[in-house]
């Protein structure tokens, strides 16, 4: 990925120190969303790979992960399908209990939002522990989703997100990395 | 717009009855999100006014503008403003009471999202009694934004939304309407 893409991403994005809690770094994708220049770059980054494939399905992550996911999806000529939280979906629902960092919470998509051997791509603004991806992964997985990527603008390699898909045999493209967390 | 068209988009959407409570006609846009050439020509139709013009931002509301939202920012070259529930954004907000259907709730943006002057259109997935929408146009028409249009693929024109909107001066633009709420 060129260079100055990278810093273009990395300066749009600000950091808020003790947020949510004291001594956590947090990464505010907001101001990159709020950039037109950064917004449509980092889209442009994450799709290019996939230009001219066929996909079927962009699955993207409650509530950031729709923002990109929209986006994305829109761009591949592919559909759309929300993973969301809990008691948010009108129809009838397949779903996963995922790790947070203290606990556990539970997604959600609709039993009929992907047909068995379709093409998907997970998307999500960032990737830390990865707890709520590798969640979304299993979802998808029990549906015969075939993963062909989970993509992020952002990660946080030492939090081993990554890692853990990747030993789940999903290829991962993230376009910025941010030490700590 | 393509009789063929609205055809497509009302095909493509999910009915649910008795949702979310007895004698409601619940109207489900993930069925159109998940159909790639439905969500693919819903976003299409959706910004083809604006093609070439200079908009500065999508106001997109928590959760389904999000997905519509961030489509249709990337493809005007627009930025992405996330319009949250309380309580989600990690930096300074402004935030305003709207009303639902019974009682009040809150909304915020962060504070710096929009620059006074900014050329922006609100987007979200339906509008119903318009009281969601009513609290985005009060939003970003106090930090000045110069409200283009308010975009919904999904109109209940019999729930007053639309009125609503255009009695404070703001041009709606919707795709498809459902008699009825």
């Amino acid at each position: 990925m060129d260079q100055t893409l990278k810093e273009t991403l990395l300066g749009s994005i600000r950091t808020i120190p003790d947020y949510p809690k004291p001594g956590i770094l947090f990464r505010d994708i907001t101001t990159l969303l709020g950039n037109a220049k950064a917004f449509r770059r980092a889209v442009d980054e994450l799709v290019h790979p996939y230009a001219g494939m066929k996909v079927d399905q962009i699955a993207g992550i409650e509530a950031r992960g729709f923002i990109l996911g929209g986006a994305v999806a829109h761009q591949l000529s592919a559909g759309f399908v929300p993973i969301r939280k809990k008691g948010k979906l009108p129809y009838d629902t397949v779903h996963v209990t995922y790790s947070l960092e203290y606990g556990v919470d539970e997604m959600e998509m609709h039993k009929d939002a992907i047909t068995s051997g379709q093409k998907v791509i997970l998307v999500d603004d960032l990737i830390a522990t990865g707890g709520t991806a590798e969640g979304a992964v299993k979802l998808l997985r029990g549906m015969g989703a075939d993963i062909i990527a989970a993509c992020f603008v952002i990660d946080l390699p030492d939090l081993g997100g990554r890692k853990k898909l990747e030993d789940l045999g999903v290829t991962v493209r993230t376009l910025v990395e941010f030490e700590g967390h």
